[in-house]
């Protein structure tokens, strides 16, 4: 080892060619992923758990493999990953194609820079991590300034994070620490209150309750508010909460879905505002999926009304705005909210230290992770982004119609943007199903009918790496199964359209293959209701030729 | 925006020549940086951050830039970015150069693929990391298994995180609910007692403060048992901490430091190990710098002596261990205890669910990590890295004698591998020093002119670009300064030896510029010193012929 000969070989110097071919070839690798050609153009090739498991049994290896073996790894590893840029791909919105992101991303990575030592490392990244910070101050709506003009750390109103759930927490750890500052020394225990959050269950992030616990508020200090029929916080309910903590003054947080991870519907944002300043409590927008459309001011006055007012926004870049994970931001309206959180107080005010590290909680050496998105934006600027999540809205609009045209599917609820939900219940057969008068256990078994078939044609897609929606489970809050099953929840499949690739071509591309399969279980759930509902008795013929022409 | 033509020249086909050969020129840039050609070969260019802030005043734009200009601005960033890698570069172990992790991170950012989204996304991505996490059980001495084996998520011993801080936090919150399992539904103020953790305060990262600060348990509820001499945690102390807490059972957890982050020496971890054991106390061992030793059977032997009698183990492969940013893992002894913080208990058990996300707290949506470490280790084998951590220490050991050889530095501990703290304060100075009665007042003015000779020293050598040493403050715990100053912290630099591709003349050459400047500044700190020392009297030769020849 002494002779570092062997060292030479797998460390960079960034001085052989043969490194750059190494890597030149790993970029190749990379496009082959995004073109499909390494895993024979499917979405994915789909393989069981066991047999991944079988495969990839041994203990830590004593000795290494040549890097031509290196090389063939990765190319295994690549076919077996399932392709969220694939254009076949509609379950989730991660498309992480933006080119100048990921080109931001690599370069990151070589420069490795801490953004915990700013002298020692990480010098111009963290201003242009400060610089970003206030271009996402500027879309929501919050005060910003010039880069030129940020005097010290305790104006940067915001930071990056891992992620959602980690943005979401921040904020709640933010909200509570600004009501009870004495939890710092002294801890939870030496509060007279419990301290409580409002939010809506049923269309909330699991985030919010993990948070609680972790937080050591614990979950039974959630209190629910109702959600609408459209997948929406109920406004009067969450009123009557506030009002009725106004005397025990427990509340420190309301929480505000702006596009929810299941439906992406979005809360009326202005008037929930309104209400906790009424009630001078803290709002929270969880905008990780809406948070995109910030940047088309059409989209945002539609949507994200109001967003502004909130004390604190999370976005997730890496959601819907086409960079890698991870890319997340908690911003916040009072710019020196993360100071509470220093070590430092003294030398984040008066300009002495430029360490983010003092004033993120939960981070200390950490990467460049915001020179992807600052790229992006750089390279193609506001109004295009603009541009390209108003297209994207359409291509949503198109998808949707084309559900809904097809007759074969029912859909939970309206369309925010983006992502819709729904589930495998032929128009043809619900309309008999809705004259008819059902026992509870027949209410029962047409749901379990739905979830079979539902599960069936998304699983038998999945399985042949054709296409991919999303699948979970999901409460019909609006009734429009018009099973009125209100606590159970329902198999759902699920689209995204997120992906600014996607053309019309490509989107009916995707779609033929639900269709078709929608059109080969036609008979078979005519005929598994009809018994439901007729059993014993003569059958009826359910199927009308209600879907595009030749279909039935 | 309809016609698709712009979109398609900016986002990845993968199909493309020209993506090719864009992604191509970011790896040279990328590569450049790792030589030193991009900064014109130092180890930084020097700017002051009102530079910084004022050149990057731009708000959000509107429109964007072409490629060209987007490939300058990268080079530009490259140019003021600090490199780690460098050869002169020796502040910090992150040098992140390993050739096989880098190619890992390039191509898992091609493959995006969400780890909370096993079969819409990370498949064999999954099973990868769980292997992972078995090789690091093996590695700490856990038990392990082939992944074949793995049944179901709940046999997952470990998790990924974004660093030390996030590791030790959630180590600190398992041991918490561990003891307290009613926190996650009624929160902590529903306990009878006050959680508190005993840790040694002068050498503990402060991410055990914080931690406790965002827990809600509060900072007062530290106990801090005190430093021995050579910066490890006093066993006494430790045990009598303890014993005095059995009565009242509070305390849930003692934290055992594997490498302190300011000089990195070693606790004894078996004896601690054992006292845990006798008092049934929850051990964490802060391995972040250490962990990488593990690699080494013979430094693991040395200088880790019982860490699989931990509970919970925090490794920073992203520190000495070549990786770039984010490389960090929490394990546990107990292979279920991520379980406590799941929504689906059922599901994690039996087999039925892969969602990493599932059990892993705070982390949601998140990349394919674990594949640079995973590929750098299935590239190099256990035994190849074990003889570069080797090197690493031989090299340590290289400039530690140079630096004390010099006798123009005091060192504050002797070192236990590879980080060594010191002062600017030559031993013929010290020498004349210590014969002397000196005030109070005396002895706060010699530490100020150490203070500001090691800084000035420091400083000039970091603008200069020629070679970059750590700089921070530290307790002189073990007075090897001699002026009995212990509640003052002195500024002190510090190098940390992390790069493989280090050489002993590489080593010597950064080393040559700090020699240079030491010698440059003898004769003013003599000057100074025989000042304060010898105010109004008559001043003594204080430089005595103690440097290598010719250097006085």
């Amino acid at each position: 080892m002494k002779s570092n000969k062997k060292i030479t070989n797998n460390f960079i110097s960034g001085k052989s060619e043969s490194e750059q071919e190494f890597f030149n070839k790993i970029i190749d690798l990379g496009l082959k992923f995004f073109s499909g050609e390494i895993r024979d153009n499917k979405v994915l090739k789909y393989k069981t758990p066991e047999a991944f498991l079988k495969e990839l049994k041994d203990t830590l290896p004593a000795n290494g493999i040549d890097d031509d073996t290196v090389l063939d790894t990765l190319q295994e590893i690549g076919e077996y990953s399932i392709s969220q840029s694939d254009l076949n791909y509609i379950a989730f919105p991660d498309s992480a194609n933006s080119k100048h992101a990921m080109a931001g991303e690599i370069f990151s990575k070589f420069l490795n820079q801490n953004l915990i030592a700013f002298d020692r490392s990480a010098t111009i990244a963290t201003f242009i991590e400060i610089q970003l910070i206030e271009w996402l101050r500027e879309l929501i709506g919050y005060d910003f300034k010039p880069t030129s003009e940020i005097k010290s750390l305790s104006e940067v109103g915001g930071m990056w994070t891992t992620g959602g759930h980690m943005s979401n927490h921040i904020a709640i750890m933010s909200a509570l620490n600004q009501k009870y500052p004495e939890i710092k020394e002294k801890g939870l225990t030496s509060l007279s209150v419990t301290p409580k959050i409002v939010l809506s269950g049923k269309i909330s992030h699991y985030s919010y309750n993990s948070a609680m616990h972790h937080l050591g508020l614990g979950n039974a200090n959630i209190i629910s508010a109702e959600s609408n029929a459209d997948f929406t916080t109920n406004l009067n309910d969450l009123e009557n909460i506030l009002k009725e903590h106004v005397g025990s003054n427990d509340v420190f947080m309301v929480v505000a879905v702006a596009g929810n991870c299941r439906t992406a519907c979005i809360d009326n944002i202005e008037k929930i505002a309104q209400i906790c300043q009424k009630y001078n409590t803290w709002l929270h927008v969880d905008a990780c999926h809406g948070g995109s459309l910030l940047f088309s001011n059409k989209l945002k006055g539609r949507d994200l009304k109001g967003i502004e007012m909130a004390d604190s926004v999370a976005l997730d870049p890496h959601k819907g705005m086409f960079v890698t994970y991870p890319s997340s931001y908690v911003m916040f309206k009072q710019r020196d909210n993360l100071v509470k959180f220093t070590r430092y107080p003294e030398q984040v005010r008066n300009g002495e230290s430029w360490d983010l590290g003092y004033i993120t909680p939960f981070f200390g050496s950490r990467g460049f992770e915001s020179l992807k998105i600052w790229l992006m934006i750089k390279a193609l600027g506001k109004d295009y982004l603009g541009e390209v999540v108003e297209k994207r809205d359409e291509d949503a609009q198109f998808v949707w119609n084309k559900i809904e045209d097809s007759r074969y599917f029912t859909n939970f609820h309206e369309m925010d943007f983006y992502r819709m939900a729904f589930v495998y219940y032929p128009k043809d057969v619900k309309s008999i199903v809705d004259q008819e008068e059902l026992t509870d256990k027949q209410k029962l078994s047409i749901k379990s009918c739905i979830d079979k078939y539902t599960h069936k044609i998304n699983q038998e897609l999945y399985e042949s790496g054709d296409v991919c929606l999303d699948e979970f489970k999901l409460h019909d809050i609006g009734d429009t199964i018009g099973l009125n099953l209100s606590s159970e929840r329902y198999f759902v499949m699920s689209i995204t359209v997120g992906n600014p690739l996607y053309t019309e071509e490509s989107l009916s591309n995707s779609l033929s293959y639900l269709f078709e399969k929608a059109k080969h279980y036609h008979k078979d759930i005519h005929k598994e209701i009809n018994e439901i509902i007729f059993d014993g008795k003569e059958q009826q013929n359910l199927i009308r030729s209600t879907g595009p022409a030749g279909w039935n």
